[in-house]
């Protein structure tokens, strides 16, 4: 973050916002302009006394629309919730804290209605236009978070990961997603997609704003980030689908970003991972988030169907079917699969592969449902598997790849948030270079 | 236990078991003696030079027909286990534990088939009949084990709990049944029926046998139990339904020991407990068992359906209709009451209730449908509601109620198991006065 002031930080965040040719009215559901005003005032007065409240004193940030804030109503980028009108009680523990260790937020951002899909489009309140190249798609399901930490309307933006929800966007707007080991970061306050996969992180402009932001929402205490040695470090390259029908430039930059980081010293090597197959076979019988969003929206579904995106509707819709005991058989066998990758990643530091494997399509493309869904699908694919796994991951900006840049997963075992954290932040430097 | 030497109790346990007059047929399906003779006298040599493995060295336990004895078919009751063969390739992580600790296993006991009933009847390996009235059921899943006891075979039966199959047989036996903080043991290696409410727990015939037994297998250091005063504890007794329905000879004499135990002191008073009413809107589903033994038992009910006892078959099936969406919307909103219910408990240091609200019922009356799934109900009705909402208890006899003695419930909140064991070694004191 600059050394400007929190206040004119904030001030330069609120002009972005309400640029009339900018994307505000599309990213930022709502704005607390006079909350934010006093909490950056106040942050700005203890940074004079050297009383800084906490990691995030003074930090702009943005809050995705799944967020409880209190007072409010929860929408989840939906009219219908919306219509419900049903009033958060508290903040979200996570904004609790939060706000806790200081951070002034600003805006509550769009998002993929009910957060069920990775393309970041929204027909009830605007698609977000990509700051890279605003006829794109900003990824999603935390479309307006994204689009706000690019267009600078905040420095850190809160979203949710159940698939990619934060590394997706990240990856397509050229800025860093986190996805945290999803038990360090309480999901009470967060409106639901899927109970079983759904995980807290941040996305910002730096590996250390992200860090600083997860310590937060995680409670734990500071964490700087020291970038290790790369020489020496285990990185596995996965076999398979993850490098399958990759984009291009999505294949000749990753590879790229892998030579350097091998020139660096690390010890690359490919890994053929079986488990990937366990998956798919496991993910046949329907998966956790269509059975899970049904089970969520079903009645919702049946009095106000046609007002959901129906991109949306059709994908919980699918989880209509199924029955308890495929759900139970499918939760029994991911347990096992979980505990199995723990063990195959164990002589490895991390997996790296691209975030996703494509460039963002234009909002034109897609805006065929045939064409949406396929696209879709290669968003998801990479950085879902970490959520099935239950592992953390990162996505890296790759900044020599062009105005468009693409992103960089690297993937560690659950547990081990911190070390990856510091591999990011060195590859981070590597590639900025 | 007795001061004899683990050997010349293993002795006596041995000749119990061989008893063509007794149970040892029926309770214990398999016997290990002459790896027990190696295991006692290797504890008896251990004893003399005064380096004990553990808690447990030299006691004679048997265990469940459920968990994985390493080179052995776990057959959890059913002839259709017993015929599909599967070896298990290790023992199961509790037997691991209690094996390291001394034990001396001496018997794989006798249950219900799958664990599913709180009866104890099996058509397959014959009903063990109650130690203290042979015309009467043991009570179930772990009828074996508590006959065992009952009969001199074991100083410790282990087994299972999932709405109350330690507690149910302890109860109708007369002896002391346990029921961990159901995250405190491992499951693994033992053959489920439902994952969302199986605990593992010991029967004994007393209270310190009892702690020995869950310290060594939930890998607890000694706990050696010292009676609190019940001076100024705050027992709560439930109203509603634990107290429907009780047979007058129940209703009598847990009245009477409660009377005792507040005459010693303690400040007893009725709790209304909402939640109750909210735990059957939730089991109105149809609840864990059916749904999560239907997953695991159904191609098994399509091959072999009429080889499982028709009274487990029975509700097995009732699992079959549920759908995702209902078993998912069942778990939220059990998670939501197991968090109530903690609160609500925080002000009380135990609940306390008839263990079962029947007297053991005749394997005569049972054989009649309509009876056994009557009887069947009110037995696991209070025990299973300690399930229900991740609590720990014990069941105590109440040794002044005559020669076929009632069981006290002592219900506590998840994670006071040390605490309650100390409070039911103070009852057990009272009341064996």
């Amino acid at each position: 973050m600059s050394k400007a002031s929190s206040r004119d930080r904030l001030e330069q965040a609120l002009a972005r916002i309400a640029d009339p040719n900018g994307e505000g009215s599309r990213a930022c559901l709502n704005v607390y302009s006079d909350a934010a005003r006093a909490a950056a005032d106040a942050a700005d007065a203890r940074a004079k006394t050297g009383g800084a409240l906490g990691l995030l004193d003074g930090a702009i940030v943005t809050v995705k629309d799944l967020f409880d804030l209190k007072g409010e109503v929860t929408r989840a980028g939906s009219r219908v919730l919306a219509d419900e009108g049903k009033v958060a009680a508290a903040d979200a523990p996570v904004v609790q804290r939060l706000r806790a260790a200081g951070a002034v937020i600003v805006a509550k951002t769009n998002m993929t209605e009910f957060a069920f899909s990775g393309v970041g489009a929204n027909p009830h309140f605007g698609t977000p236009r990509n700051p890279l190249n605003r006829a794109c798609i900003p990824g999603g399901s935390t479309s307006g978070g994204a689009v706000a930490v690019g267009d600078g309307m905040c420095d850190i933006a809160i979203g949710s990961d159940t698939g990619g929800s934060t590394r997706i966007p990240a990856a397509l707007c050229g800025i860093v997603g986190w996805k945290p080991s999803k038990q360090r970061v309480p999901t009470d306050g967060a409106f639901p997609l899927s109970y079983t996969l759904d995980s807290i992180g941040p996305m910002a402009r730096s590996v250390q704003d992200c860090a600083d932001a997860d310590a937060v929402m995680a409670g734990d205490g500071p964490r700087p980030i020291e970038p290790v040695p790369l020489a020496g470090l285990r990185l596995g390259i996965p076999q398979g689908f993850p490098l399958d029908n990759l984009d291009d430039k999505v294949a000749v930059w990753s590879v790229h970003a892998m030579q350097r980081i091998e020139k660096a010293g690390a010890k690359l090597a490919d890994e053929t991972i079986t488990l990937f197959d366990d998956m798919m076979a496991v993910n046949a019988k329907g998966g956790f988030s269509p059975a899970e969003a049904y089970s969520i929206h079903r009645e919702r579904l049946k009095a106000r169907g046609d007002d959901i995106d129906p991109n949306v509707r059709f994908r919980i819709e699918r989880g209509a079917g199924m029955s308890a005991s495929d759900y139970i058989e499918m939760s029994q066998a991911r347990a096992r699969l979980v505990r199995a990758m723990d063990q195959r990643l164990a002589d490895l530091d991390v997996l790296v592969l691209p975030t996703t494997a494509i460039t963002a399509p234009t909002i034109d493309e897609v805006a065929d449902r045939e064409t949406f869904g396929r696209k879709n699908m290669l968003l998801l694919r990479n950085p879902a598997m970490v959520n099935f796994f239950d592992l953390c991951a990162i996505s890296l900006p790759i900044p020599e790849s062009g105005p468009l840049p693409l992103g960089l997963m690297l993937v560690a075992r659950n547990g081990q948030d911190a070390r990856l954290f510091q591999i990011a932040a060195a590859v981070e430097k590597l590639l900025a270079r």
